[in-house]
């Protein structure tokens, strides 16, 4: 009897457990890594008993921020409510603590499990609030990841001080090289509509340690200074704060007489640094922790100081003093080149160099990477490590402008640790890029898609950047299974698979688009597919030409001595080397050396069997990936899956499209064949030549307003690859 | 003991239900009116018993979406999971079943509850899958609005054939006159990449009975009709189809110029007539179901047959001829103007009213539902009911253009009924409009926005577009009843405020930007706020004092027999009561008549004050709807009402800024004290003139690119209002 009376409270239960089981959200992605899936039954059993409750200490905004998170966080994991308290009262409590912490500086956190009153708890403390919010996104990362949280005697402080996303917004809400939708600020009802998408913004910045954000465009407008829009970016201001995340604009140089009414932006002149100074008081009226100012400035058209015959660090300076008293900074990009001189790669190097030591304490000057563009590979920037008395920050672009876009796995972490772990040795040897850096900042690759970020995986990048701006020693192996864990699962037969793609996937966009060390191949203006043979734009280095050096007898620039001598500005002891034939590494063979197609490689092939083996090394490494993902189909919920497959899929037809073409193009200067094995192009190159796109996200036409057409080149479909 | 031994299940099931209880989607607004959110438990039980279990007797394609429709809304309405039969075995059953239905035609069903086997059963039945799929719908949303369904007796048809969405989408995702993002198709990613979003737009329409779909804008590129985009096209027909939704799309009459080498699109040569043949075969090929190509020609600088000194009925023949064999449809749209004329409200009946019995059987030529172009009320257009000899599409405009874009609440339904409801008097009286069209066409207000629609009410005018064009006899309150029913909740409390703030929004939009039958008052280009001022633009019926006529004596513009005589173009009985000042409504009076300012309106007011009182009784209107939406607070989930609320606020201060504009120029010319009881503008007309817009969404300057900058006028930051 008694057994048939429960009868119906099992089913009961068995009924409510299949609704629960069922996904409470779409996985469409909008959760980032903070999805806060319920843990497997035996994880979540584990845990349990270590997170009974939370008692938050303080009560300083980030503190609460990162209850609310931790509440959040854990009764998604667990499965079940744990309740916030003033004071610990069982086994398992969650204490935030800011209090003397030794070791751990500003920013940093300790974490410790220890015993309260005579209860077990696991003790977060910090010396400020920022700490606490950090240090408990890094317990919750623990239990994302299943890791143990019985016995913890954790410290952790951010290496780097400023860790930044750049957006290139602008403020009719296109993206320069977005390729996630729109911008996330949606000016037109801002201030008075405060979507709580800005919120997971922030939450999503402050879970991986980004304290500052750029709102708008390098190229900037100056619109955005006026007094309306400064309403707008106090309103973002105002819900970024509660995540530690202040706010920085760009500054467009010329802005004094845009929307001052002045007859000029001379740094030196007095009206000018007065106005400059109002703007920023009235700045810091509206937004007490703005962040300072992001400026490019005679740069690609940019207005700038050198128009009045000032240096950079003239412009820079008279920022920095108008914002010194604010505690404000001032980001000057080094991303300058003309088409006067004779090697690109030089100039920024040229240019700033001689102003070491001249910039204001409160000024940083901004260097990418590499000494180009963000191309799929470049040695590092010969600026690091020989600004030694100047602040430096490294840019690195989170949007794949010259990594496929929109399209399949591109994983950049391995790209930035290249540089970042790359020998300067400046002062001395091993004095690495990371140890010469005060910052990351990172161009975003963050739009109105509801996935963020255009394809799924492209969240990776987005949380590598931050992972490596915190700590820039980070493995990229590491950061890709963490990123794994809390974004796809903990399941180890997924792991693998995952993690192998992704720590791949940088290597085999450098082989489809620019291997052995060539650079800027990509169509002209929109940086969507191949155009190597491109050679009639007026500025000489926009033309592929200009970088590969490629004729019948060879292909490459000389960069040594005998040619442009960039490998001059390393340190002799990196520059020898890559002056050096014997010694260069062969992924920048093309950077530095002109060789002909014959040249015999360290693999005892010549060059040009070598560079075919390259593209065709990376379409089959996107191949591999395509049937790891199919063979990840039981792990993984369908919507995400299809996703993920379809992407990738396109990612298959443009790299077959980059190595048909490429290859294609350099045979009929080379006029080489093909080496056995390896197929020729599905076309002859006047097909891939007569390719033409002119709506392709996020290049926006100058002047040229939204209506074109593709041209169909003759022998088949283009358009849609 | 046992009591003791069952309360950990009880406590353990309370548990669980909490969290059930906690509301497993984010009310972001993006499940628009088919939430199908668990019903209160009182209504929840009385439905179970007619809910057991779905037995979908046919196959086809739309049958089993409307299983699976079935299926989900009634797991999530009822909480529990309602099992897919092959046939009836309990009480309660749902069968969808094809069967000759009498009286209900093609599309249309019955739902009749019976007995099947002796089991009650609720039998959706239909001559068609189709029919299937819009009565399965049908039953939901009387669930899902708390009406009774134990003893139904239902039939229900289309009264229109065509029911479709229109949108003025470009290929670069742009939307004309968009203010929800940007257009739902990504062209870059298709065919690739099946967004499951193109799945649910597609589900959102069959719910409403919407059964055609023109992809791209009337401004056309002929790209669209290429190889690579139609497999695009492909890929989204072939998502929409299991929802019954058509695909049709915009050409551009140039096409064979444009993309085919011709050197003439001249409809009568016999190499145009080829190429448009050979394109509507290659369509079909890859789209058995095109529904066919939607035309604006000749107008607004499209191309068109006149370009060749050929008629409409010429070019819309032409591509009808294509079409025929495929049973495909040409919508040819009436909207044309030209400089030269006198009154541009007459045009389209003077160029379409000759052709009538001119166009072939498979040409359907589009109309707006006024004469000018979707202004917040004109009378209905003089062509209802005066082409008896052609087949008319009502064309209306969902995305709010010319009624406030994207702020606040304008529920349209009420101009819509108003048109279709107006007795054309042709061939005899008490034929409304309705009597006289075979289709509604809507200009969609869909975007990429999570919500659909960029705010949530105006999710209201897709779903009353979708309801009208089913049954245009459909009344505005009882489709805001319905779907504020399904989108807010059933709670009698939340329906009838909600309902009456919807019912009277659109008057208030006509107080508030265009009174007593003014039109065309807004600003130039992006149609954003107002410029009555504004008379300086090269073509006449550009400019907003074109259709004031307004000046120190009087305002309004003459249209009877002393004036252009637009008033003529209506059927005697209609145009006598429009011409003359003694009958015309008020609503109408200075769109068919000049009058001085000291007019004595039916009120006994002056036209001056009654003027000024019908603007300010429309910011009341917007202050009464925010008041109202306060006290909805306890009703609304919270994320809804707060984004709702920020866009009245917005409304408010927009309705504001027309109010006190429009009234500071109409008072400069007419000189007349203020009414008492009313304020005056809050700013000097100067300062209204030198606003200046420039990055205002949904409107795309042609050639300009992005980077404006706002003027500010003197006295005050003007453009963050």
């Amino acid at each position: 009897m008694r057994d048939l009376k429960r009868a119906p409270i099992a089913a009961f239960i068995a009924l409510i457990l299949l609704m629960v089981a069922s996904p409470a959200h779409a996985e469409d992605g909008y959760r980032l890594w903070l999805r806060y899936e319920r843990l497997p039954a035996p994880a979540r059993e584990r845990y349990k008993a270590a997170a009974t409750e939370i008692v938050m200490e303080s009560n300083a905004q980030l503190a609460q921020s990162a209850a609310g998170e931790l509440q959040r966080g854990l009764s998604g994991l667990l499965a079940m409510p744990v309740p916030l308290r003033t004071k610990v009262g069982r086994d398992g409590a969650i204490v935030g603590r800011i209090q003397s912490a030794v070791g751990v500086g500003s920013e940093g956190f300790a974490i410790r499990t220890t015993l309260i009153a005579g209860h077990r708890a696991t003790v977060i403390s910090a010396n400020d609030e920022r700490g606490l919010l950090y240090g408990s996104f890094a317990l919750l990362r623990l239990i994302q990841t299943h890791r143990p949280i019985d016995r913890l005697a954790i410290t952790d402080r951010p290496k780097l001080e400023l860790r930044m996303l750049d957006h290139w917004d602008n403020l009719d809400r296109t993206v320069e090289r977005g390729y996630a939708g729109q911008s996330l600020w949606d000016w037109q009802t801002l201030p008075q509509v405060k979507d709580p998408r800005y919120t997971d913004y922030a939450r999503a910045n402050a879970s991986i340690g980004i304290n500052g954000v750029v709102l708008n465009n390098v190229n900037a407008s100056a619109e955005i200074l006026t007094a309306p829009y400064l309403r707008k970016v106090r309103a973002l201001a105002d819900q970024f704060r509660p995540w530690g995340v202040h706010v920085y604009l760009s500054a467009r140089f010329s802005a004094p007489m845009d929307i001052g009414g002045l007859k000029t932006a001379d740094p030196l002149d007095p009206a000018v640094r007065d106005w400059w100074k109002a703007k920023a008081d009235e700045i810091y009226r509206l937004i007490p922790d703005f962040g300072g100012f992001l400026v490019k400035a005679n740069s690609e058209g940019s207005p700038g100081p050198q128009d009045y015959g000032r240096s950079h660090a003239d412009g820079a300076n008279m920022l920095a003093e108008a914002l010194a008293s604010h505690d404000g900074i001032v980001l000057w990009r080094a991303f300058v080149y003309s088409a006067a001189k004779n090697d690109r790669a030089k100039q920024a190097y040229d240019e700033f160099k001689p102003l070491d030591g001249r910039f204001a304490g409160n000024v940083i000057v901004q260097v990418k990477n590499g000494p180009i563009d963000f191309q799929p590979r470049e040695p590092f920037h010969p600026l690091f490590g020989r600004m030694r008395r100047t602040e430096v920050a490294m840019e690195v672009q989170l949007t794949r402008e010259y990594l496929g876009q929109s399209s399949g796995i591109a994983f950049l972490a391995p790209m930035w640790s290249e540089v970042l772990d790359a020998d300067t040795c400046s002062p001395r040897c091993a004095t690495p890029v990371r140890a010469t850096i005060k910052a990351m900042v990172g161009v975003s690759n963050v739009g109105s898609d509801r996935n963020w970020t255009g394809n799924n995986f492209n969240q990776a990048n987005w949380y590598a950047f931050g992972r490596l701006a915190w700590n820039p020693a980070a493995t990229p192996s590491g950061i890709a299974e963490e990123w794994t864990r809390m974004t796809w699962g903990n399941d180890p037969r997924l792991i693998g698979r995952v993690v192998v793609i992704m720590l791949r996937s940088r290597e085999a966009t450098v082989d489809i688009m620019a291997p052995l060390g060539l650079a800027h191949q990509m169509a002209t203006d929109h940086h969507y597919g191949p155009s190597p043979w491109v050679c009639d734009l007026t500025q000489p280095s926009w033309n592929p030409c200009y970088y590969s050096r490629a004729d019948a007898r060879g292909i490459g620039f000389d960069r040594t001595a005998s040619g442009s001598d960039a490998a001059g500005q390393y340190k002799p002891k990196i520059g020898d080397c890559f002056a050096n034939l014997k010694c260069v590494p062969d992924d920048y063979l093309l950077w530095f050396h002109h060789v002909p197609w014959t040249y015999r490689m360290r693999s005892g092939r010549s060059l040009w069997n070598e560079l075919v083996a390259r593209y065709d090394r990376g379409v089959g490494e996107v191949e591999a990936a395509q049937r790891q993902w199919d063979q990840l189909r039981p792990y993984v919920d369908a919507q995400r899956h299809i996703a993920v497959a379809a992407s990738l899929n396109r990612q298959r037809i443009e790299a077959k499209w980059w190595r048909d073409a490429s290859i294609a193009y350099w045979q009929s200067l080379s006029g080489l064949p093909l080496p056995s094995g390896h197929a020729p192009p599905a076309h002859p190159l006047k097909w891939y030549q007569a390719i033409h796109f002119d709506t392709v996200p996020g290049y926006l036409a100058p002047g040229a307003g939204h209506q074109f057409s593709c041209v169909p080149p003759p022998g088949g479909p283009p358009c849609a690859l």
